[in-house]
C-alpha cells in the first residue's frame, strides 16, 4: 500500500488484512508506516499480518502494489520506487486527478495528457508491471468500519487480463462490494471522473459516502 | 421529443405519456412523427395524449424539449429549430458524444470543445433557454416496457436550478428511477462518459441494459 497511511489506504489495508492477505504499508517515513500498521492491527479485531516499511521496501516485498497517494504525489511516488519494481508485479492505481492537485475543487478533475491517472501511472512504471485501475469510487468512509458491507461496486480496468483477474479477486474479498470488468486501461478516464461526481453528490446531499452500483448485470466477479 | 422516432425517444415519450404528460413527437419528417405517436398510443395500453409534428412545430408547442438524436445530428437539429425556441423553455439533452459519431466505438466518447454535448447544446440554443443534462444513462431497453420499473438512476445537471427541478420531477414520473442533483451543467462531461462505460459493460457481459444506481444517499428527488 503506497500511501497506506492515508484514509483510503488505511481502509483498503484493513479490509484485506481481515480477509487474510499479508499487507505491507508503505510510506516515505517508515516510522509512520509502522505506526499505521499497528493501528490497522488494532482495528482488525483479530490476528492479522500487517507491517510498515518505506515505500521502496514495500514495493520490493509485494506482489500487488496499490497506490492511494493524492494525485499531486503520484508521479514522484512512482518514480522513487521505480527501481524496485519486478516483472510480473501488478500496480493498482486508486489515485484520481482531482482538481485539488492544483488548488481547485475535488468535484472536478484536471486533464491528464496520458488520458487518466491510471494511464499516467502505466507510463511511469516499467512496462513489465501491469497497471490496473480500481477502487477509485469507494470512499474511505465506506471502508473504515469492517463490520459494514461496502455499498459500492468497483469498476476494474486494465490492458492485462490476468492482472485484472487478480484485482477482481481482491474486490471479492471486500464484503458487499462487487467487481466489474470495465475493459481496457483507457476506461480509467471515466472511472476517475465518477469519483469527482461522487464527491459532488457528497457535498450536495450532505453525506460522506456516495457510491455507485451497476444494475442489469447478474454475473459478477 | 426531438428525435422522438428513435428508441430512446420512444421509451421516454411512452413513459411520460403514461404518466399523464402531453407528449409531442418531433421528427424531420412529420409523417414519421405521427406514425411514432400512433405506436406510442398503442403501446401505452390506456388513453394518452401524444401527437407527431415536425421538429420545428414540436419546439413551438412544448414547455420542455428533450433531444435524443444521435450526437452527429445534435448541432444541425438544434440549429434548424433555433428560431422556434421561446424564452423560459427547458431543453433536456440526452445525446451523448459517442465515438460512433465519427465511425468509431460506442464504448468511447469523442472530445467536445465545449466540454460535453450538454454544454455544446447550450452554446447553440438561445441563452434564454435553460439546458439540462439528464437520462443519458438510461438505456432504451429499460424504458420500452412500461410494466417494468426502471432499474437505473438519473443524474441531472444544469446551471438553472428551476429547470433542474422541472426535470427532476420528470424523472420522478418514471417508475423505479430516482433523480439526483448532479450540480452544474459542466458535470455533463462525467454523466455522458458513464453512458459509454455502460455500453462497454453491455457488450462485455452480453446484456442489453446495464444501468447505474447511486448509493449512500437516502434523500432522493
Amino acid at each position: 500500500m503506497l500511501g497506506g497511511t492515508g484514509e483510503e489506504g488505511f481502509g483498503l489495508a484493513l479490509r484485506w488484512a481481515i480477509a487474510g492477505y499479508e499487507v505491507v504499508i508503505g510510506s516515505r517515513n517508515p516510522d509512520r508506516a509502522a505506526e499505521a500498521a499497528r493501528t490497522i492491527a488494532q482495528s482488525a479485531g483479530r490476528p492479522v499480518r500487517v507491517s510498515g516499511l518505506s515505500n521502496e521496501n514495500a514495493v520490493s516485498q509485494a506482489d500487488v502494489i496499490v497506490v492511494t497517494v493524492p494525485f499531486a504525489a503520484l508521479i514522484d511516488t512512482l518514480r522513487i520506487v521505480k527501481p524496485k519494481f519486478r516483472a510480473g508485479q501488478v500496480l493498482v492505481n486508486v489515485s484520481v486527478p482531482l482538481e485539488t492537485a492544483v488548488g481547485g475543487r475535488a468535484t472536478r478533475t484536471v486533464g491528464v495528457w496520458a488520458g487518466s491517472a491510471g494511464e499516467l501511472a502505466a507510463s511511469v512504471v516499467p512496462n513489465t508491471v501491469s497497471v490496473v485501475t480500481a477502487f477509485n469510487n469507494v470512499s474511505a468512509e465506506l471502508l473504515k468500519d469492517p463490520s459494514k458491507p461496502v455499498d459500492c461496486d468497483v469498476l476494474v480496468c486494465a490492458d492485462d487480463e490476468n492482472a485484472k483477474k487478480i484485482v477482481l479477486d481482491l474486490v471479492g474479498s471486500i464484503g458487499g462490494s462487487r467487481g466489474f470488468d470495465a475493459g481496457a486501461l483507457e476506461n480509467s478516464r471515466t472511472i476517475e471522473q465518477i469519483t469527482a461526481l461522487l464527491v459532488l453528490l457528497n457535498i450536495r446531499y450532505k453525506i460522506k459516502s456516495a457510491g455507485v452500483r451497476i444494475t442489469g448485470i447478474s454475473r459478477v466477479s
